[in-house]
């Protein structure tokens, strides 16, 4: 049954499913419910389904309210005619209803999910359903192979050149650990391919590509990519720029609410990224400690174990990295200070030596799997290649090729114009530095949005300072973001000192 | 951190939590994320929970998008100023993760949830996490108690001089099954109290609520239901007028998009509104059969069973009775045509045999749950307090105290001024009247809304007709829905003739 209806316009984007808004009267006509698909036409063009609200008063009966998605994609103004049929439940919704019950889905269903979630055929409520069911069934092997080959699917693939492609995962957590800059530059200086594809900072004060970005665009499209990575061996992008498995954001976004995270969709979603940039080698870098995802090496074994047989199955060489994830690894915090310190590392200075030595022993592991190195060789060659200037060499050219200024000096790069030192107040050693603290004093300052805010840490673990000593500089762009960093510090206390009197007894 | 805003208002609602809509660059200074939650404060006024949605370009930085119950509530227009502040998630949200990794819950979390349900702290999407784990994890015997209760103190109690009170409930699915409008004025006449709230139709043509409005209003509140039922033993309202068991309605709202139909939340949703209504006795009516909600007759003693069993736990002595709903049970469908019979049934009329048998097997029961007949007369009693006019003096006396008109005839009440008989195409037994076919015939002649559209079947399954004879007449309001209505009996053929030649063999 198709009806009439005339359109209102209401200039709202809505994510995922399009929204169209009835009238109550309307709706009990048409039998239709809140959440109910409906298909929506007009003369001449391609069809659309839509979810249904309700309301009582912001439409009259005869008129629909069309979301921004709807009325643009139509090309539908106020008033123009538009047809409403009640339409069925897509089958997808079938095969969620059989995972609640138990059933483990089949390949061709999770194709049908993801087909519908990328054609916005399914609503947040009712993905919602499927990821509460995911998360409570889990999913076994075979379904999260399919599940990850429906995510590259989803989205568009690198065609390289080289056919043996090299790429380094970090699951995160873990303050200034920037060494996929510095990796990155290595490895392609000693011959191997790799399209790094980074992402932004979420809770973090600056992720890879906020700190990238500071030295050359880095959003870049597919050819783009492809074109540097012919030319030059890698590059340091922004997946988001990319629509490399597609599915898995839309999937983030629902997620997020209930902070479900099902082990499986976890898997799915990081070497889905991989293998749309054709990656056939991987190392995943693991940090297991108290401020880290991974609390336990026992619960670091068993993920590292689920990457490489899942690797495996989809045809890539997986080396999963446990690393030490207790404390912040470089003393440079924020995108433009991280910048700063990455070239002064790839110029050969001895600055965050803990971020260079982290980053050649990985940079080592793929210099040997891409038998560049001999065996227990790779760490010693990946510190020559810094040393020697290769592979500043090499990420100078990746800024230029990316359409940034290769020759920049690392003076010239201007940091937040207000800064402020915090000094101990007392004698002490340094016991913890802690990463979230860090993170919270950081973002407080304007990171990631204010790329020139950011910390420079002057200790770290295990230090003994004396009183009035510097411990870290904050930076930013305005006096009231300071403040708002120092409160920051006084609430979190990122940086503890060993206690002395630890108990007094009466 | 409390960050001052302008105001836009949006001539929108949402079901459920308020949403504020705020752009993608405020939000990433905030550290917040789409469906994260906010709390928006005016000066000197209580601070309300919001949920947020991100836009590009419906406002500009530094401007809040406001749905109607923020700014209705806060009594904002555009450009006051109003102030956001992150807010954590609520408490409940961490029993919603418990209970998907598989531990009951408590009766406090049960009340945690539903107090956060009612004061709009839990969106769509977490409560869709809720009730999928629910439907996957299943309630055990103590959660169903606690949630039934939690759903009776969501909203408002009958408070009544009587002290036991007898009820009925039909789970639904049977066509023109109007036994409600006959069974209490049968119980009534013999001196039982019986505050009857009914629905409104949501998939079929007419809800016992809408039938009862075409002879008087339902929409009684608690104080207008008390006054009728401590004067004349009994009302039938409409449930949805009274806030009784208010968490219900929001609950049935959100397992809607995907069907979720938890057994123990089905069972807490009926309960808690016979509960609600301070019942003691209560006969539970499941039709079973083909047609109708409950396919077989195991599955239906098992709900028998949990009905029981949850009315003991909770103080109410239930009383399941398997009923067949194989085919409609009244010959009038419809709202006006079903009040017409009622009045019919109960001015002593012969019509409708198998509905008048149902009603009286039904309120036998009752009667002699409530003494007032000896075990084995209830039925006999109830057709006696039928043809002796007393059933239908206390009808009128209830449609009069309600406020509507006691003395009213059944001709002066008009149907739909169109009308169309089918005939039998050819002589044969009718095999089968279906109850989704007629109702989808009935809604398509216009009902619910058009009270006066409606069916009058003239067969009934087994009836042997010639040629010629009337099937069923149908009632609209309209020409084109006669016609409508007529084209969904062509697509869903209800009346179904017993074939003659089988299969044909070459």
């Amino acid at each position: 049954m198709k009806t009439a209806f005339k359109v209102k316009c209401v200039d709202l984007s809505t994510a995922g499913v399009r929204v169209v808004v009835l009238n109550r009267e309307d709706a009990r006509d048409l039998d239709l419910k809140a959440m109910d698909r409906v298909e929506l036409s007009t003369d001449g063009r391609q069809p659309v389904t839509c979810i249904v609200d309700l309301t009582d008063t912001f439409v009259p009966p005869g008129i629909v309210g069309l979301f921004k998605e709807a009325y643009t994609r139509g090309g539908l103004s106020d008033r123009d005619q538009v047809y409403i049929t009640p339409k069925g439940k897509p089958t997808s919704l079938r095969y969620i209803k059989e995972k609640m019950a138990g059933k483990p889905h089949t390949e061709e269903e999770i194709n049908g999910i993801i087909h519908d979630l990328m054609n916005e055929e399914l609503s947040d409520v009712e993905l919602t359903g499927w990821i509460s069911s995911i998360y409570i069934r889990g999913l076994e092997k075979e379904e999260t192979i399919a599940l990850t080959k429906a995510i590259v699917a989803s989205g568009t693939t690198l065609d390289l050149r080289e056919k043996r492609v090299f790429d380094k995962h970090c699951i995160g957590g873990v303050a200034g650990n920037r060494t996929t800059m510095i990796v990155v530059p290595i490895i392609a200086a000693a011959g191997l391919t790799c399209p790094k594809t980074s992402s932004r900072a979420i809770t973090s004060p600056a992720g890879t590509a906020d700190t990238m970005e500071v030295l050359a665009p880095v959003n870049l499209n597919k050819d783009d990519i492809e074109e540097v990575v012919n030319k030059i061996g890698a590059c340091i992008v922004w997946g988001g720029a990319v629509n490399l498995a597609a599915a898995d954001d839309k999937l983030i976004r629902i997620r997020h609410p209930l902070s479900l995270d099902p082990r499986g969709m976890l898997l799915a979603s990081i070497m889905a990224k991989k293998k749309a940039v054709g990656a056939t080698d991987v190392i995943i870098d693991i940090p297991v400690g108290v401020g880290a995802k991974i609390k336990s090496p026992d619960e670091a074994t068993i993920l590292a174990k689920q990457f490489n047989a899942l690797g495996a199955s989809l045809g890539m060489n997986i080396h999963s990295l446990l690393t030490n994830g207790d404390h912040p690894i470089g003393l440079a915090v924020g995108p433009t200070i991280e910048a700063r310190e990455t070239l002064r590392i790839l110029n050969g200075e001895n600055v965050s030596p803990e971020l260079i030595e982290k980053s050649v022993q990985l940079a080592g592991v793929l210099l040997e799997i891409g038998e560049k190195a001999a065996q227990g060789q790779g760490r010693e060659m990946a510190l020559n290649l810094i040393r020697s200037g290769k592979a500043g060499e090499k990420f100078r050219k990746m800024i230029e090729q990316q359409g940034g200024d290769g020759s920049i000096k690392v003076e010239s790069i201007p940091i937040g114009e207000y800064d402020h030192t915090v000094v101990a107040q007392r004698e002490g050693r340094i016991e913890q530095v802690n990463n979230r603290g860090i993170s919270a004093v950081v973002r407080n300052a304007g990171a990631p949005r204010d790329k020139v805010a950011g910390m420079y840490l002057h200790v770290e673990e295990g230090d003994r300072v004396k009183k009035g000593q510097p411990l870290f500089t904050v930076y930013a762009k305005s006096e009231r973001k300071i403040e708002q960093a120092l409160e920051a510090y006084k609430q979190h206390e990122p940086i503890k000192f060993a206690r002395i009197i630890l108990q007094t007894l009466d």
